[in-house]
């Protein structure tokens, strides 16, 4: 992981949805060395777990217990299984040598989710067991409140300059109509955009369809990018702007 | 409280940007009968503070030892003076009597939030506080982390229709110029609109301003606007998809 620590690693990676048994979950994922760092939500509550190599070496011998070997190989072998699932990726080469690693949902409660990754090493079953506790409030405010909030400012003032060209074209649309031109198909007449009439009109017709996707599958491909375009221009903002709880009783 | 539950209640507030001792804060908060709800942020953690009748009695005599009163006059005069401050509005009739209550913020900590209260009942002083604990992640993801990718989906669902009535524009600006119309001022010639160009140059020139505000400030009242509209209109959907957590281990 880089000098910046880990929590900015996280930041720039994208939230990869994920279906698994019948719970949708977005997930990031970031590998370092010999360490990794989990967090995944279901829009309800948020999980995650940060593990060293101590617990790693700990960890896949309490799971496998006939298998004997340095931590590096362990690791090294998550790095190849699990970090291609957990980025939505499929590990082309593991297909082809016939074997499909594959994650599951062992538990889905408030205080704890585990997934657990079947795969095989050296010939023989490997298991690991992500083991998630439940979040942080700085982490959600840091991985989805702030670049939310960032991504409705960014999507608002683009509403606000689309607005504002609709009605340059509308002035440039009056006036060819005033010089009495006229359409050469009635069809690709437009009305003049109101911006106050949109916003009541969208309220009443677009928005309850828009509400009715408020889980995981709503942060599609385009929030997905626009997500990692503010939290990457975000992070020294961010930065500079972190309280450190100046006052105290 | 209604029938629905003080989170229902509380997801109909709107977030009341306040600043108190130099920090920005959001503050949500809800008056029900002898009981109050108070949700808070600095959009690096939330605070929230729920209390009922015995709170309040315990807590009106440990701060004001002088004072006796029935509960119902504690609850009733902080209905009346601290309410309208928290929801961001000054007490009029508080003002025309000469006595100005004050909220100031005593601690601001990971694990607690403190606001204190001064005013005046039955002409002697009144102090109050407003003890707030860390809040619960589902919380935030209830009142601030759904909403927000509710209006980040609103949004873009806006931009994508602004842009397709753009393009229809252009049809018939460009159905005037291939008729020979001409404009009778240059000024008011538009150029062709192209999505993907705007939303590039977009990245470039405006993001990096818009997310240079990532804070309380950030949440401006169009966002606010949005924010009550998809959570008025979202609450029955959520209520529909709320996961009961159905994998144990």
């Amino acid at each position: 992981m880089s000098v910046e620590g880990p929590d900015r690693e996280l930041l720039e990676q994208p939230w990869v949805p994920m279906c698994l048994g019948g719970i949708q979950l977005l997930v990031k994922s970031c590998f370092g060395d010999t360490v990794y760092r989990l967090l995944l939500s279901d829009m309800q509550n948020v999980w995650e777990e940060q593990v060293d190599a101590t617990v790693i070496q700990n960890r896949a011998q309490e799971l496998n217990k006939r298998l004997h070997a340095p931590v590096d190989a362990f690791f090294s072998h998550l790095c190849t299984v699990a970090r291609p699932l957990l980025a939505g990726e499929a590990s082309t080469e593991l297909v082809e040598n016939g074997v499909q690693p594959s994650i599951t949902l062992l538990c889905l409660r408030p205080d704890l989710l585990t997934l657990q990754l079947k795969s095989e090493l050296a010939g023989v079953p490997f298991y690991w067991e992500f083991r998630c506790m439940q979040s942080s409030i700085p982490v959600v405010c840091s991985q989805l409140v702030r670049p939310l909030l960032a991504v409705s400012r960014v999507l608002q003032k683009q509403v606000m300059e689309l607005a504002t060209l609709l009605s340059r074209k509308d002035v440039e649309i009056q006036d060819y109509r005033e010089s009495g031109a006229v359409l050469s198909r009635g069809r690709l007449h437009t009305e003049c955009f109101d911006l106050q009439h949109y916003q009541e009109t969208f309220l009443t017709q677009v928005l309850p369809k828009v509400c009715a996707v408020q889980d995981c599958f709503g942060f599609d491909t385009t929030l997905q990018w626009l997500y990692g375009a503010v939290t990457v221009q975000g992070i020294e903002e961010q930065e500079k702007s972190l309280v450190s709880y100046p006052v105290e009783n």
